[in-house]
């Protein structure tokens, strides 16, 4: 059996918007497992933000994707093969979360990957509301910014993979949850089907009036995603004490000159705690967010959406679309089986 | 004896720079106290960039100051007559700091005032290096931004009254203390007397890189105190996990339009912490706070300098040139006895 490995490798670093061209497919041999590995198949990719910054030439959180290597991500798949002890736990068969990048075939040792229960929620829930970005959700709203009963949550990015779950885990605290989203159907989703007290579309003309009329009693706790103009309406209306879980900045990922922000000086005046975070600095959180997240999604109290792209060559344009603004809910690249 | 008080008042808002037409300087009669009052004859006022921001007629930390009333601050100065019981512990001779704002005299009760013993240190020590400044100083950096031994502390407005305490406050700390200042007079003194390990002039034409070269090991910790392109020079180079305390923004005060903060997304890539704060948020961190600072000036560990205006009428203008930085540590004005 000659197996292939289709692969999305960086071709070129974008300068501005990111492009098709800065992609490209490929098929490989597949790659065999070494003593202690597992070979597994991919079946869905993650498309998340943060993989823009990993494009540029420069220093992010984490290490830069290099020219011709595949592009960095999260998967769930399937275990092909198996030359790892039984002790590891993983069997072909079983459903583990790895991150294989965007292919379609991978190997690593059990212990970079997470097996996971495909009974209780689809595979590639994985990868979502169960898994890293539900994770983001938890730790930067429950862990930093700590809403309180009655608080006012603003957060943008609204129907994104993240912003999903924080506007529904501000409620299940207590909290009005208040959105921001790009579109009225976005907008709609948030508050009929998620459970939103309000959602704000910034394409409005009259965003910053609407937005204020959303947040009657100012904003405690803004949970940003995306920077920009934006960020800066959301800062004219911090409450005293206010905290800013600083998630992402996407409206800025493309940009060749940044925004300046002009209502900084509301962090000072109002004296507000700001935290730039990454989810993967918070290791040790994982395990509860997981369980909680989990659960929810059990007792129902916990809803998402899917984009989902078509195969791995459907990838970057799903991905300058996600950038885009869209998709709605998860963007998830299903890998032909 | 008819005993006069002068007062200066805020005649007039500014739009943009203060200039001395909004203030006025009138004599009015000596306030009488009232039973369980004191009357305080003040010595000296202090002045502060915080009162810029209570000439406005807009939402700040704190209630502005109405037209035709006498500007806000805080004084130390001699107690003249009693009407406060015995148990007060205060009587005619003793030495107070108060809140009595720009005027020679005062009326307040003794709850309002704190006795302060000018055996220890000059009394206008009480309006600085321990007093608001040494506060603001010691729980900005001690209690906000934690620095480790070893780290990088950058404070700006260095060589003002809380700027050249928290130098000083990072080496007690074993910290590496970078200021940055306006002008070399003052960082030679921020070097040569406090022991910073280096100032920078943010008029140089290579102030950025005079930044770097200073900070080689980058910023472990910002004590913000002027914003704009300062604070954007040096947002720039924070390390992962840098913490900034946001005490002031002095470049912005007599702004007409915001500087736009161009390098907000490295508190994202950084995953900073930023915290806003007015010191009288914390009132239970006072007594610690006096208390150590009052020790670390017995032992010669805190240094400090005054720029002195004589006079109240001379106070407008001492303001107006603190706000411009013509001040060399902590500006003061003499109240004629």
């Amino acid at each position: 059996m000659s197996r292939k490995n289709t692969q999305v490798l960086l071709a070129a670093r974008p300068t501005g918007w990111v492009t098709e061209e800065c992609f490209r497919v490929v098929e490989v041999d597949a790659p065999a497992p070494d003593d202690g590995e597992v070979l597994v198949e991919n079946r869905w990719l993650s498309l998340d933000p943060y993989m823009r910054g990993r494009m540029n030439d420069a220093k992010s959180y984490a290490a830069k994707v290099e020219l011709g290597a595949p592009m960095v991500g999260s998967t769930v798949g399937v275990v092909l093969e198996s030359r790892a002890p039984a002790s590891s736990g993983l069997a072909p068969g079983d459903w583990v979360v790895g991150a294989f990048g965007w292919q379609s075939l991978g190997v690593a040792r059990p212990t970079a990957l997470r097996k996971v229960d495909v009974a209780r929620v689809p595979p590639q829930a994985y990868l979502g509301v169960v898994g890293m970005p539900g994770v983001t959700a938890f730790v930067g709203l429950y862990d930093l910014a700590e809403p309180k009963e009655g608080e006012t949550v603003v957060v943008s990015a609204a129907s994104g993979a993240v912003g999903s779950v924080v506007g529904q885990l501000a409620k299940l605290r207590g909290a009005r949850a208040v959105g921001i989203a790009g579109g009225r159907e976005k907008c709609d989703w948030a508050v009929r089907e998620l459970g939103f007290d309000a959602c704000v579309d910034h394409r409005a003309p009259d965003f910053e009036a609407q937005l204020a009329a959303a947040t009657p009693g100012g904003i405690d706790v803004d949970f940003e995603n995306v920077g920009g103009p934006v960020m800066d309406a959301i800062f004219k209306r911090l409450n005293p004490f206010a905290r800013v879980s600083l998630c992402g900045l996407v409206s800025q990922y493309n940009a060749t000159a940044p925004y300046g922000v002009t209502n900084f000086h509301q962090l000072l005046v109002n004296r507000v705690q700001l935290q730039g975070f990454i989810v993967s600095d918070h290791l040790d959180r994982w395990p509860e967010a997981l369980a909680t997240l989990g659960r929810l999604v059990g007792e129902g109290k916990l809803k998402w959406r899917e984009s989902i792209a078509e195969g791995l060559a459907a990838a970057p344009r799903a991905f300058i679309g996600m950038l885009r603004g869209e998709n709605l809910g998860k963007q998830l690249v299903r890998i032909g089986a």
